[in-house]
């Protein structure tokens, strides 16, 4: 039989995730199984939780990878703390916030919404504006929006929730590993993220945290969790305590790439790798706009880890992603909704984010626009 | 920093899964991480849709792996083909048929269960009388139920179904790629598996297959999807046409290695592999017997891959179990619920169900009891 794995090759991931994976974490994934109750895989989930703690600088006890990709921990967010007729509020400028919209309306959440131009910030006054008219149980909003590259002010937010009843969610999904989040400092209750953008780990695993007052909330519902594979009420029995309770089996290998990606990033320093990302951020901006091209973002507002760029007029953006990619391997990602077409989302997410990609690419681009 | 994975040794996984992984799926999943847009991914994707079909002898169209563990594929049959108030028989004898109970009461069923002892399989006549009393939405069953050892009537009951309305929804996941499935022929509209059984792959996705039926049921829903990551009638469009359509990024790693999970259980024949379980199941039952041990299930219901061996009086199981996994580097599993303490559960799941696997057992059992 044929075998298509004989012949993947190596491509250069610079779209907004799966960005480059280093070598010891792919080898880290070829090693042998062992079961998921075995006193030595949950001395690695141990580490594991400790090593995500570390990275989103929280105190955290509930803090563990969910068994699922980066939209589980969404889901797993919502589903866990949002019972029926809830007030929610979603703050939104971009894909990611409109998933969150859709996940929270879907389950029986009274959803109100805050939006800012696709490409802008959120501006802090009109959420507290928006929070002076009414008090609600959830407020949520994305860290780093990868369908724009805009960074959205979560501790400014965070400071108008303080001292409040409501549950602060925060989708960290495209900023963890690649830029600060100081989780207890900031004031968030519940995050979530994913493996594949500056964690350098492949998708899989969606990295969760519950502060204290979302774990109260959690074991306060009067209704069970509806989703019994996200339900972190059972799931947390698994993760916790010398006698480990079987919930599901846990994707073991996943959970060996997670723990090397960590290795990875700690062993070269969280304001190490933070300032590599800024770093190759500028070089690719300064590059881009050496070309005449223009970034979609106010220099302030910007992504490190994912650069929008707008699409000159008379290129073809999809020949030029598809030239990228067949004749350089290199992957660049598409706009989204009402950006699609208009700009590329060049990432620089993790293991991606240096200076010999970058020069690579901006080469590459140059020869095929 | 030390790194944990450096002392990973590698155990015989003869519990209830994961199950040995053959070599060249370990190494699948170290292969180089693509995007799951690229078109190279997205022929991966269909081969293994295609694998998919042929190991379970179905022509549905929709038939792909669910970015979780097989937990997660229970939980997507559930929450696609439920809406609330709807009629549920759920036939149940041992754990994972309570799962299911659980999982569809959650999402708002009206649940009816027809019970059966733990160790026994579930009896047709049984289901033929429930069924005259009253027509149900859908009938969910466990071909193989892990927790007991025990094969249901799988064919049978769909026999009764056929011609009705109803949805046949059925559990494979330890079946599947260990004994004959004919999802078409024995009318099951929607199954899901999991991949760290008899498909000897790692944990972290589920196969699933739905039929036209049960796809025509879930587009006339009344309702969305009240599970935004599970929703089929979004992700199907990202595993089917010409163009994908981005729905949540898929665990590219994974998918190599139920890739080639399916290519080495292809390659040595279905018929062959399963006459490989059953012959090594036998050659275990013969050991055990030989040895003065009793087996739970009677020889007419037992599975090949999980075999419920009783613990005898005055053995301390918890110590057998921990002494076979670090003197021995064997791993067997214990009881659950109401078997708990009272059975071991050997699997001979996939590339474990081979001789040699089960003499070292037999020594290892005879050393430590």
């Amino acid at each position: 039989m044929d075998n298509l794995l004989d012949n993947i090759q190596e491509v250069l991931l610079m779209g907004p995730g799966p960005s480059c994976v280093p070598p010891s974490v792919s080898q880290a994934m070829a090693k042998p199984t062992i079961g998921h109750l075995d006193p030595y895989f949950i001395k690695i989930m141990d580490a594991i939780k400790d090593r995500l703690r570390t990275v989103l600088n929280t105190e955290n006890e509930l803090t563990i990878p969910m068994s699922g990709t980066g939209s589980s921990g969404m889901e797993a967010c919502f589903v866990n703390l949002v019972e029926k007729g809830d007030p929610v509020l979603v703050i939104k400028n971009g894909v990611f916030g409109m998933r969150m919209e859709d996940v929270a309306t879907r389950l029986g959440a009274d959803v109100d919404t805050l939006e800012f131009e696709w490409g802008t910030p959120v501006r802090t006054e009109e959420v507290q504006a928006k929070l002076a008219d009414k008090s609600y149980s959830i407020v949520a909003v994305v860290h780093a929006e990868t369908s724009t590259g805009v960074l959205n002010p979560v501790p400014e937010i965070g400071k108008l929730l303080q001292g409040t009843d409501t549950i602060y969610l925060v989708d960290a999904v495209t900023s963890m590993g690649g830029m600060e989040i100081r989780m207890d400092a900031w004031g968030i209750d519940a995050l979530y993220s994913g493996t594949q953008k500056c964690l350098s780990c492949p998708p899989g695993l969606a990295p969760l945290s519950f502060s204290p007052k979302a774990v109260a909330k959690l074991e306060a519902r009067k209704t069970k969790v509806p989703n019994w594979y996200l339900d972190l009420s059972l799931i947390k029995s698994y993760w916790k305590g010398a006698s480990r309770a079987y919930h599901h089996t846990a994707p073991i290998n996943m959970h060996y790439a997670l723990y090397q990606a960590l290795q990875v990033i700690l062993e070269e320093g969280l304001d190490e790798v933070y300032a590599r990302h800024l770093e190759n951020h500028r070089r690719l901006v300064q590059n881009l706009e050496d070309m005449g091209l223009e970034m979609l973002v106010d220099t302030k507002d910007r992504l490190p880890m994912l650069n929008s760029v707008k699409i000159p007029s008379g290129v073809d953006e999809a020949a030029v992603r598809s030239n990228l990619l067949t004749k350089h391997k290199i992957e660049i990602g598409a706009g989204l909704g009402p950006l699609a077409g208009k700009i590329w989302r060049i990432g620089l997410m993790g293991h991606t984010a240096r200076p010999d990609n970058v020069d690579r690419l901006i080469s590459a681009l140059k020869a095929e626009m």
